[in-house]
């Protein structure tokens, strides 16, 4: 089976033994701070009553589901607490796939690893949709690929890893799309705080009975490791995947909703205005580097990573391998995301050394 | 599909509605508190570094997978850190069920609700093994209901809902039936720490590719709501558990498994006693109680439930609410726990009124 992980684990793992400082660009880990309130949110949960450590509502405490209910301009019954972004397109694409209406799963390709390996582990199969060279995905050539075996098309915007960021248009006809093959579109919205492009349209904005939206507080507060996400499901969906979520995992972790449900109340703009502000700088930095360094990529428009090619050197674990031996930089196979971008590397800018890689780079190419 | 959740919800809102005061023995959370550095845990995981706060390694911290790996005496490899003790049954299910060896899941009868919900979901067929009056489950018995077609065994020992403790014969004896099975004997091993007769045993005491056991910090440390639990596999399920467990959830929370390895290092046997003898003592009042009530019962050997029928009054959810409306007491119907149980009533002891509850059922029986 084929997921990020372990050649995730493989890259870091070379980079940790290697004898040179390396500047790690491999992971999705966010290197910033989470809201100021949300490390206060702990300390008070501490002091909660013992009542207040056992099960919450299976499908997450009550004022959390309120909070993002009305942040997303949905009823409350819609909104599903997940254990992360991972849970949720889980839980997303097991009910898609569960609704006998098809067994195929529409992807892009490059693809974030953790869908084709869902879709397998769900019975489903993958269908690949080639995306632009720039990333933008073209509605004309999902519709090609769909069909009446089309049980899912399960979409990232802001993309990981092409940075592409989806406007209205391709979010309307990706849900027209679905609705005539009887699919269900899968939006996964984890990176919908980091659009740079002003362009980003969730699918709720779409009303329908075909479309799922999928999010997370795991970026956009600097907390991967808490596990807090939700998904917004068609109406039918949301009672199986009340049921699945029960029987997989009981509930979410209480102390880590409580947690983000105290950020989310107190955090203003200001906090994630402030982070897109220091990620376009990143991005600045970066690719004016990669200019000189001649690399080949397209400026993300949104999330937090870039994809380049160097002539003459495929971003293959080899030198994967060669680049943080010799550059002291650690980025990701393009194999890991599909076979369309098996040439290229992708970085994640999640260090505040991005500028030096990028010069590092300039100088390993040079 | 049949699991507690709802019918729980359904009797602790009727409870909640009540005009009268009404003693909550419904629920299966811990009253007393978690062992005391476990909240200096969660205010000491709340200033570290944000590197911290990203996702730990799937299969969940090193350091507590070798605690735990270290007190069951496994290699630390075998250990998967899990989203409680309800995704660990969900892994070693979806695993034995996967080996293409059948399809049966044998379970007992009264069962606790959500195996049979987790077989129905896994595409399983639940075969139910008769258990005797007082709880104890005859290997024989057992063995005349497995074949070819079984592929797993989940049996819980302390029991929920009966009380029994499986001894070593029987541990021993299930390991074996497994064996001449090819099934896989799931041993769910939550309640632990809550053995009052002294013959509890793991099967993790008994070698074999053919046992896994699971396990949670849930209820031993009060802490139903933090979701930290784990299970240990036979060798080869430990791998295709592991890439399950990484599609689903990616990995459990963070701020949890930080509390619970600052607890599990730091606590003593002193607090696991102490819960035993405080609830000892609660068996003992509600017993006591019970007898003058007329009930019929049999005293627990562990866990925290007490199964009681009184004659007349057969624990349907009507019954349910008469109780909570008349005598102020609110337990689980037996139906909740499969058809040989449906006379009675479950009361958890999960309150420090339990005596006072059973005064109040002998009063309602007088």
């Amino acid at each position: 089976m084929d997921y990020e992980k372990p050649l995730f684990f493989q890259v870091m793992q070379y980079a940790e033994r290697a004898e040179r400082d390396v500047i790690d660009m491999v992971s999705g880990n966010p290197d910033w701070e989470p809201p100021e309130t949300l490390r206060d949110g702990l300390r008070e949960y501490a002091d909660r009553p013992v009542s207040e450590f056992q099960y919450p509502p299976s499908d997450g405490l009550r004022d959390l589901r309120e909070e993002i209910a009305s942040r997303r301009n949905v009823p409350v019954e819609r909104v599903i607490v997940t254990n992360g972004g991972g849970e949720a397109n889980y839980l997303a694409m097991a009910e898609a796939l569960d609704r006998d209406a098809g067994n195929e799963v529409l992807l892009t390709d490059p693809v974030y690893p953790y869908y084709p390996g869902k879709t397998q582990m769900l019975g489903g199969e993958p269908v690949y949709v080639p995306v632009e060279a720039d990333g933008r995905l073209d509605p004309t050539v999902v519709r090609e690929h769909a069909s009446d075996g089309t049980a899912a098309i399960v979409v990232n915007s802001p993309n990981n890893p092409t940075g592409a960021v989806y406007g209205e248009d391709t979010i309307e006809e990706l849900v027209a799309i679905a609705e005539e093959n009887d699919a269900i579109l899968v939006s996964d919205e984890v990176y919908d705080h980091f659009d740079q492009s002003g362009r980003f349209t969730s699918a709720l904005s779409v009303d329908s009975e075909h479309r799922a939206i999928t999010a997370s507080f795991s970026k956009s507060m600097a907390i991967t490791g808490f596990r807090v996400g939700y998904t917004v499901l068609p109406p039918a969906l949301a009672e199986p995947a009340r049921t699945r979520h029960m029987l997989v995992n009981v509930t979410g972790s209480r102390p880590a909703q409580y947690a983000v449900l105290k950020a989310l109340r107190e955090t203003g703009p200001d906090y994630y205005e402030g982070t897109r502000e220091m990620l376009a700088t990143r991005i600045d930095a970066f690719t004016d580097a990669l200019d000189s360094a001649g690399a080949q990529y397209t400026r993300p428009d949104g999330a937090f990573y870039v994809l380049a090619r160097f002539e003459g050197f495929p971003g293959t674990m080899v030198n994967v391998e060669r680049l943080i031996d010799e550059a002291g930089v650690a980025g990701m196979p393009g194999e890991a995301f599909g076979e369309s971008r098996s040439e290229w590397f992708r970085f994640a800018l999640v260090t505040p050394r991005a500028e030096e890689a990028a010069d590092r780079l300039a100088g390993f190419f040079a």
